[in-house]
């Protein structure tokens, strides 16, 4: 039972941002704030990018920032557009299924209730409220204050 | 989000023998039943006898059935015998982690809480309940109530 590691880093990413609103980050600075692979988060910010949690701008100056206010963006939302594939079991998806108990199975049922649950959870929380401690955050990932160059 | 193969096939096992309180079953009995590979099984099969799931017989006339009654079998239980990684995201794993922010993520919280709703869930289950459909599972899967040959 785990996330991708694009949904972890698409969270990172968006974290990070939520740390400095008042200037853009580049890729490369998130990178090294979280020793993690630029390569690894190239993909991960387009794919933001392209849900509107992020926007880019290119060119002197430019770099990432979020789309919105982090009380507007939910976690269970950012799961739901980066983690790929919610087929828990491979019942879940009807054209993949070869199990014969598919169409009547209360284990189905039962399965498709724990993983409402985990999501029911992940809804209530917004980015604004994982930075409640966003100066210790900053401290931790030593995000300065100034313009990126 | 996904749960192994092997757990959904444990899961498999557990409910084609919860069908057969009076016999034991073969593993190519449930291979052929699922239309899946008997290969897989086997290894599915010694893990659930390990962990006191299942009782095996060997020789003429031996089988599996189950260890339990159904009602002693806790389907929460059983995946978190079956599942091996339950970590969410690396973060999870103390000594596997490299992000900086573990020690006092709120997201991280997040997610422990999202993990914990969905076990919950599966917890108030119990193999008796998932098999509440017996009659019609058992003409799905076509089990007969001899003896396994």
């Amino acid at each position: 039972m785990q996330l991708t590691l694009y949904t972890d880093y698409s969270l990172r990413v968006l974290l990070y941002l939520g740390l400095l609103p008042e200037r853009t980050a580049t890729i490369t600075e998130i990178a090294e704030a979280y020793g993690i692979s630029r390569n690894h988060l190239v993909k991960v910010v387009h794919n933001l990018s392209i849900h509107d949690f992020i926007q880019t701008t290119r060119g002197r100056g430019g770099g990432i920032c979020l789309a919105r206010a982090p009380e507007e963006i939910n976690i269970g939302d950012v799961v739901r557009h980066t983690e790929v594939n919610f087929d828990l079991v491979e019942c879940f998806n009807r054209s993949q299924n070869t199990c014969p108990i598919a169409v009547a199975c209360i284990l189905k049922g039962a399965l498709y209730e724990a993983q409402r649950a985990f999501m029911a959870v992940l809804d209530k929380s917004t980015l604004a409220d994982v930075l409640e401690n966003a100066d210790w955050l900053r401290k931790t990932l030593r995000v300065e204050g100034e313009l990126a160059s």
